[in-house]
């Protein structure tokens, strides 16, 4: 018996319409789906995906840890991976659904790593968030000889303005908390008037605002920040 | 009567099957389909799109000059964006397919600029060529706390290094003739070990293979280089 495969799904950035044809034809012919979750709390993969998931399917829910202890998250995608790998041993293909593009942040690549030593995997790119967010505001991001920096806000300040001083375009995720200083180095960088905030786009609760016009210390998790490159007309 | 909408459909980096299930639907009813192409050769992004286009559907094909002359492009997407005005001014919606994402490179940003004071617009966003690069290899490109730089090749050699810099992934688009020069400024970085080259990604042609190991000075269109955030295991 030849092993199954771990397919990576991106299942896009939250409206259930941006799934591709290729992630739909997976979820429907996978014989086992898998998704990664906040312990306690839903996930937001299956959320997207649910519609195109077959009634009966066998599902695994990958709980991590809220905890932000790398020792608990490693000892989470271990368990994980041994989980997924069991299916794989007894040939049966696993979905694993990833918000967004799977190779592009988020979870996968800490599965990916430790699955891919001993099993077949492939891909399914999906549309990300930033994608998603340019088409709510409906300012191209990039064109041209422009440049994009995409980077997390986590970084210190010093280290997000470096990288957002030498490119012409940027997007600014996981803003949470760290939006206070994403406004103040955006600002010292004469960046602040061309910077819009966008949160949950796709979705439903989609929204966005100048950043300028925002006046919070804190933002959801699906939020992000645009720098779009200048017109050129 | 009201004015039609321009949509701005991603079509994706070219396989079929990853349109988005809301790029199909607008291919399906959107009254008039609209394309870019290089003159004298067939539209990619029709051809991406071809067979959800129904039968006898009204088509735009905007023919866009090969020469890099501005104003000879200037003029072209004039002319587009008043065969496509003509359209909406008469209630009709117009579908304008784009490879990859509408807001990500690529000549959408002309078109929507020029129709947008006056029309309703929309934008669909697909999946980017980088997504599908990024597949094909299955290296994750960037996670945690990682940032990623996106450069086209045609920048100069000092642009693109003080750009590759500063960022722990990076993507390299529209490399044709540049990718000597995009090689060397990778070595000079240190970068070139770590440096992914990847054509017609999520096609038939694709292909792919470490960037040291490729020996040509020339590249097609739709080639990429990557260079993933280095592993965390």
């Amino acid at each position: 018996m030849s092993a199954g495969r771990l397919i990576g799904v991106g299942v896009g950035p939250g409206d259930p319409e941006l799934l591709t044809l290729k992630a739909v034809r997976c979820l429907r012919d996978a014989p086992v789906i898998a998704y990664v979750s906040a312990q306690g709390r839903p996930s937001i993969a299956r959320q997207i995906g649910a519609q195109h998931i077959p009634a009966g399917r066998k599902e695994l829910n990958l709980a991590l840890p809220m905890s932000s202890l790398p020792e608990l998250a490693d000892a989470a995608y271990d368990e994980g991976s041994s989980r997924i790998s069991a299916e794989l041993e007894h040939g049966r293909d696993v979905a694993l659904l990833c918000e967004g593009d799977p190779m592009f942040y988020g979870s996968f690549a800490q599965l990916l790593s430790r699955v891919s030593e001993h099993y077949p995997t492939e891909i399914v790119p999906g549309v990300t968030s930033i994608s998603a967010a340019s088409a709510a505001t409906r300012q191209p991001l990039v064109f041209r000889s422009a440049s994009l920096v995409v980077v997390p806000a986590t970084l210190p300040g010093e280290s997000l303005a470096a990288r957002l001083r030498i490119a012409e375009a940027a997007a600014i995720l996981k803003l949470g908390r760290h939006i206070g200083k994403v406004r103040r180095v955006l600002a010292e960088l004469g960046l602040l008037e061309r910077a819009v905030y966008v949160e949950w786009a796709s979705t439903e609760r989609e929204r966005w605002t100048q950043l300028a016009d925002l006046e919070t210390e804190s933002a959801p998790y699906f939020a992000l920040v645009l720098v779009p490159a200048e017109p050129y007309r």
